[in-house]
């Protein structure tokens, strides 16, 4: 089937050409006893007109929206011009006209715009699909990958695939299992990462390492999250941690150029975890816009104000022009603080020169002067530990900055954390945990031999715009390294040996220094086309609940099936 | 880290230059105080010399091969050339040396040539994937996949992700499947083939779709089976069988010319599925060369041969210069027709004028003379139905071509095999089953629903060399085909409500014209590096009793994960 044009593409210049289209009916109507029909394939659309004295007014009249047609033609101008469309100028006069699939009144319109819910959308998610604002994601997430590939290929990485039938390893996420049929009762699992596969192809010597990775986590989702994502997986060999990220930077520039035209400045900005934290109040910091957490504990170390002066840390957020809040944004606000552990949200304000507040009675007017508040100036203060004021403050920030609209549009901030703790600790199990993997090479081994609370790790994030959008470290490479790691993270030698045996074995016959990152590519798209919905640029999603609601998956299965596996359901 | 070069470049125009290296020792002498190191990286090797004077003389005295060290020199003439290597005619004085990594003596050696078993090999997967020769096998990998993909995305296609966490529709293969924990004794299950989700983006309207898509089959395997393998999954909106099949020859001429530098003469030759099965014996012919299966059935309905003269067919191969085979050659070539469903292969030839075999007694000599053989000629002959012959004769060919070396190197002969019957009939389960997938659209839908042993398909495999590399077909785009085709197939109402339920439903809602094909990226992989095991292309394969030597997977998993998942093991 041969077409001369798609439908975003006839204008001016094509008047009097013979033309020959196909795609879906967008919209049809009779004006006049003339028919008018919006032709729309992946580009655009263009308007065909038939005249009642057409042989084939007959098959227009048959047609309705969603019909698949095609249509020979001349192009004709226009008479009442469409400026919305590329096409405007012009229209096709039909001359042959057939119907290639006829349709049904679909359950969801066709349209940037809809009203239908979710679950309708995913049920029928091959017409959601086909809504324009919708194949535009999926477009922008196919540029984007090339895009992405293209730089590492045009960097020397060579793209390796890794199996999705691997071993369940658990540290950290909980695995999805596959039950083995030649061997009842063993199972693989999927990948929740290429991790240690690539570290493999280190030590196999490909010095340079990408994929397009499918990885699986059979979490609790949240609404950013799927079973199953897609990341850029990335390692290179002889690297440190300034070749990684000049290499990611790179990608990143690269990408936004060629898929949005936008230019992004290098080098990203970098900042520790621990300034993230003390002036963001999280370990990826939104930079489009300002509002620093400020530490006011010193200050309520000398004032005696209930619940401030016996706690570790008083923080807080300085709004200005921000007095005008009301009782019910305030409350709304201290719901914030609270689900995000903070145990309770004061405020001071100043409203025409009067200083007010939920702890203004508990402090002398010099003391009120001190704060240093301006004409229409509210302070927000959270009182408790570091953790808890970090988090309280952090969610609070964005909160405000929602509110006060102070985040710009179409800017991308990038910034790299880095100077990480190594470890973790979590007071109830009484162990370490690895802050990123157990895979992360520490700065000083010494340290997490001696002292290792104090271990920081070579370990960098990329955030953007407050999304955590990669992570990545420079590995351990010495097996005698990667022994203390395991043991200080509280694995046995049988657990090692059972779990991680043949690669801590791998590591001793000349492992060379490595290191890379993976970005989340679902994310990096989410941001780049402007969704907040992680759903919206995966082709076919599953729910929170991690059904896929069109195949109607997980679903039974025949008996036979399981007794191949010699599996029985049931508590 | 920063290294002036890579270990395959520096030749007598550095002269004299400083350079910066680092890799892997591939070999070390000490050569009357000299010490010499062959240094390997992903490209090639760069000899070392460090004299008994310099500083860093000790530590070279302490590396041995597959020590991973850093080295800084000055590139000086070479004193014997070595003619086998592009850095043949130079050698670097080190002037500091570091090591980066040690190594114990590796359980494999790193060469291309290895008498390692391959369970040994596969268990140190990432030491046998350091050898030059495996390192190629994964780095023409890439640039195949890379190649196929430029064509593909230069061609308007976008490459779209598709669920692995799927629904079990049990047809054809078995499935792999993965317990849900949210809903415990339901199963999601990997996918065989992306089939079903590449026709929803024709129906959702992106025209043009490819994936290099991860699949799964729980099959008992073959020597050119993997449990999970990749195909390169190609589907199309508004296209004719003609269209699709373009399509795949510049994919195939593009990927040829830019990774071997082979031109491959367009277009592919054509050959029907009949002509195939009579000429050759097998539905992927081997055309590299000739050796015709040549029929003699009405030859000897006239001759009383016994179990000849009442067989439908027979057919046999004339083998020129073939009368030397031995008994034993002869018996060998015996085996192989009986393995392959031959009840017997009888011979005649001519020796010096003289004719004998196993059938000549029965024949009168003029009956032998009919058989025109020529001085050296044997002629080998199977009685027997239409496919038992086929089966066996297909076969035979192939050992014989092997046998007389009938096959040039280095030669690629791509075959479109097409005109395929719909259905094939399975007389044990006394119904049909389809020939390649129930969604391929039949030639003549009216014959599938009057005559569907007769029923033709819209489907063409791509065969090269003797391998079927691909396989597509138009698809059926109109609903009721489907369920007609359904129906023929002998699925219930409620089978296919409960299978494809979603997918039949899909189809009313304005479905272009649509077909694809899907490459078997592995076997391609395969034939172009020519190797004919296809553990060798995959990074890391499984055994074929789909077993992960390296990582001992599949393997046990805690109680506790089966706890979550409700699922007991035993009988």
């Amino acid at each position: 089937m041969k077409y001369t044009h798609h439908n975003n593409e006839l204008n001016s210049s094509h008047l009097n050409q013979e033309v020959y289209l196909k795609g879906w009916v967008a919209k049809n109507r009779n004006l006049g006893g003339l028919m008018f029909i919006d032709l729309r394939d992946r580009f655009g659309i263009t308007q065909l007109v038939v005249k009642p004295e057409n042989a084939y007014y007959e098959t227009a009249l048959k047609i309705k929206n969603e019909y698949v047609i095609e249509a020979k033609g001349v192009v004709i101008k226009r008479e009442s011009i469409n400026k919305g469309i590329n096409t405007g100028d012009i229209e096709v006069e039909v001359t042959e006209l057939t119907i290639l699939s006829s349709a049904e009144n679909p359950p969801i319109i066709i349209s940037n715009d809809t009203d239908a819910l979710e679950d309708t959308r995913l049920k029928y998610r091959y017409l959601d699909l086909r809504r324009p604002v919708m194949q535009n994601f999926m477009i922008k997430r196919h540029q984007i990958t090339q895009a992405i590939r293209q730089t590492l290929v045009d960097e020397g990485f060579y793209e390796l695939e890794t199996p999705i039938l691997g071993k369940s390893t658990p540290e950290g996420a909980r695995d999805y299992l596959v039950p083995s049929r030649l061997y009842p009762g063993t199972f693989y699992a999927l990948p929740q990462s290429p991790q240690i596969y690539k570290q493999l192809f280190m030590i196999a010597g490909f010095e340079k390492y990408f994929q397009v990775a499918r990885c699986f986590r059979d979490e609790d989702l949240r609404a950013d999250r799927q079973p199953e994502f897609t990341q850029i997986d990335i390692e290179a060999s002889f690297v440190e941690q300034i070749d990684v990220q000049e290499l990611v930077e790179k990608v990143m520039v690269n990408t936004f150029k060629k898929v949005l035209n936008v230019e992004v400045q290098r080098p990203f900005i970098q900042m520790s975890y621990q300034e993230a934290m003390e002036k963001y109040g999280t370990d990826k910091p939104d930079m489009r816009y300002e509002l620093l957490i400020k530490d006011y504990s010193h200050f309520f170390k000398t004032i005696d104000v209930p619940f401030f002066n016996d706690r570790d840390f008083v923080k807080g957020l300085l709004v200005e022009n921000g007095s005008h809040l009301t009782r019910k944004n305030i409350d709304a606000l201290t719901d914030i603080v609270k689900k995000n552990h903070g145990e309770a949200l004061a405020y001071v304000k100043n409203s025409d020169g009067i200083i007010s507040g939920s702890i203004v009675k508990f402090m002398s007017e010099s003391e009120q002067d001190a704060l240093g508040l301006k004409q229409g100036d509210i302070l927000f203060l959270v009182p408790g530990s570091f953790d808890r004021v970090s988090s309280a403050l952090g969610a609070l920030r964005i909160a405000i900055a929602n509110e006060f609209k102070l985040i710009p549009n179409d800017v991308y901030k990038f910034l790299w954390v880095v100077d990480w703790p190594l470890l973790e600790y979590n007071e109830e199990e009484q162990r370490y945990y690895a802050k990123h993997h157990p895979f992360t090479a520490p700065v000083d081994p010494e340290v997490l031999k001696n002292n290792p609370k104090e271990a920081m790790a070579k370990a960098y994030d990329i955030v953007l715009n407050g999304y955590e959008i990669g992570g990545g470290s420079i590995r351990i490479h010495n097996q005698e390294v990667q022994r203390l790691m395991f043991d200080t993270l509280g694995l046995t030698k049988e657990d090692v040996a059972h779990r991680f045996g043949f690669f801590v074995d791998a590591l001793k016959y000349g492992t060379p220094p490595h290191g890379g990152l993976a970005l989340g590519l679902d994310r990096v798209v989410m941001l780049m086309t402007n969704t907040s919905n992680i759903k919206d640029v995966v082709a076919f999603p599953k729910t929170q609940s991690a059904k896929d609601m069109m195949m109607q998956a997980p679903s039974d299965v025949d008996q036979i099936q399981l007794d191949e596996l010699q599996l029985k359901v049931g508590k």
